[in-house]
């Protein structure tokens, strides 16, 4: 069986990582979404909220489970025996700091880390983007997923 | 069963191919290094020989297997029914130029490519650069395997 | 009155020169698309049946009107009084060339070249994947225009 | 009649952003300079300040005025009516995070984003390398217009 | 007598730094390590305990000298009679903002900066990914000299 | 003493390589200017002529000679003691492949290779884009010496 873990931090999960995790789906037995506690700079939401819309987005999807994770993300690799670490890619430029830590990962452990490109139609689907967008106003409906509009909206 | 697909010239293969297959191997439940017949340039072997060697390389790794291919990588894939397609990536420049070609085969057949992203210590071995440095007198032992080695010092 | 040029070799025109054009359309009084025509390579149209193609593509399409041109660009530009030199830009690996040549065009003459990102749903279709996809027997009916895959499938 | 939208922070105005407004000047009918009211970080300059500078730098330079704005660039863009948006590029880098800007804002309302790459002998002058130039103690004189100098000096 | 300028905040050394600070003594009669005291966030070490670390490094390797520096590196290397600023490449991406630099120092006062790109062995050891994985309890033995693991651990 | 290698095609020697060879005078106590003798396509002068340029680019210019290599540059760099190769370069681009050589000559032989970036005025001058710039009829005399542009119209 094949484990592959697609770590980050969601916050908001984008239609770019849907798609993700999708292809992950297919290609892989099972798939861990890991979702980083505390990441550098204050979410937007809790890791709890974050965890929970995906749990709902990927209901229903064979394989697909979701954790939170704390720590060194190469010890919860191998903590849930994955084989493969899943990285979404974006633009050329979010290649060279993850190959970095793809590296850095390998050697700290030897977990491989593969790259994924999102569709063309993703690829100017940041989270940070969307919360900017969202924070002038603009609309996100075709960025995000429904419940995760609404969510914005509420807050 | 995933299936993963690592396409490839290989002319000739270097530790850096097998160090991606080795990963893929671990990563999904069957790999197909897919060897193209007919690369652009006049290829140092032939394509009978490329794929002998490699069967060689691979041979005892469970779930690899080597075939040749003519035509668009994404028939073969649909033909093989591959989950996946994994390409290495030395440098960043490379990575523009292969997301085109995943980005075209998404829009063909809607088949997924991945990223391996080769270990630092091979991100400078290209089948090109080791034809250069063999053609020039160059050491290429610690470049390429034993049997690939004397299989160049022997054409 | 401000006049751009939007210089290629449109050996096929694609989906994505159609979108540079209609967007200059926008944006300046008048658009010169310019063909090259001697391109590096040996062409899969002439010059007379890409600058034929092209006058049907944007028949209709106010202020644009499509030119051969052979020498230097910046000469031909100067002859054309264009404001701008106009070019389109798919991957970030072609911005360092056509950078290079914005600076050389800039220092012959002080023409000013400005860039175009093609929309995202364009960044993988260049006119040299189209024809190797083509030869390999592929579908390029959502890649060109229909005229332009009628052309293609009757060489 | 074609109008352009040069946005930026300009905190300070340097030449590298002179020459950018300079050729927008030429190639289009109308240009306005945007300057953001609200830049990410506690500018050097005032909004106000900013607007009476680069007032002053482009005052006599027919077709050109100098606005602020606030919120969604797109919003600010629909408007003015502008048929585009410029965006003096220096490096590399810039272009990936400027192209996903491009793409969001196309995305938003189908506003047309062009890069204006700055002269080489500008292009190791940003707003933030002149600041901490002046931090330090170097001479800016030959990277600001006089005024601009003048007024840092005063600071 | 040739001087080379090795500038850097060493906040930890890596072995990264020593590698490069002693190819650069290979290749010049005389090497000054210029620590910066001040950089621009909280360091983990003070300067004196980063000058007193790399001294320790360097004792016994001929010609290297290490110093604290403020203010302008431009002016620190004219003070020095350093014929050339040496800088430490990783990723392509870190060769475009040094560039920048780069340029500015030699508008400044005309000095030469060469780049040394590390070894692929140590291409993924950045100063601040070192603390990172030090942060969350990952071993760092195999990244720094053993004098810095040691003083990173009695933090 | 230390001594620093120039390799290069200098098909022609264009400003950018003049500015390069001079930094490196400023820096190392001798310069080896190699002229590789037979570059992968025609060149449009003989190796002997190009040396014979070179030197009377340099006749003065103290530490510097001209010297045509064959085969390995590491084995040219092995038998003249040389401490380090210079590399100018251009382009983000070419910072990829030259680093792949780079590191592909450290593994040969252990030699060090930096780079020194072009002045921004000489970022856009490469010896292919001049020959081509002549080819059409362009003014060359600004991107390479009066000798050169003398030679080149005499072909």
């Amino acid at each position: 069986m094949t484990t592959a873990l697609v770590p980050g931090s969601f916050d908001p999960p984008t239609n770019g990582h849907v798609d993700v995790v999708g292809r992950c789906a297919d290609a892989f037995d099972e798939v861990i979404v890991a979702v980083v506690a505390n990441p550098s700079k204050a979410p937007m939401f809790s890791v709890d909220d974050r965890v929970s819309m995906l749990e709902d987005l990927f209901d229903g999807l064979p394989g697909v489970r979701v954790e939170r994770f704390e720590g060194l993300l190469v010890d919860f690799a191998a903590e849930h025996q994955a084989n493969v670490i899943v990285k979404g890619l974006r633009a050329v430029a979010d290649y060279e700091y993850e190959l970095q830590m793809a590296q850095m990962n390998d050697h700290l452990t030897g977990v491989t880390t593969m790259f994924l490109p999102t569709a063309p139609q993703h690829s100017y689907i940041s989270s940070s983007l969307v919360k900017e967008v969202a924070r002038l106003g603009g609309a996100i409906d075709a960025l995000v997923p429904p419940a995760v509009a609404t969510a914005m909206k509420e807050l």
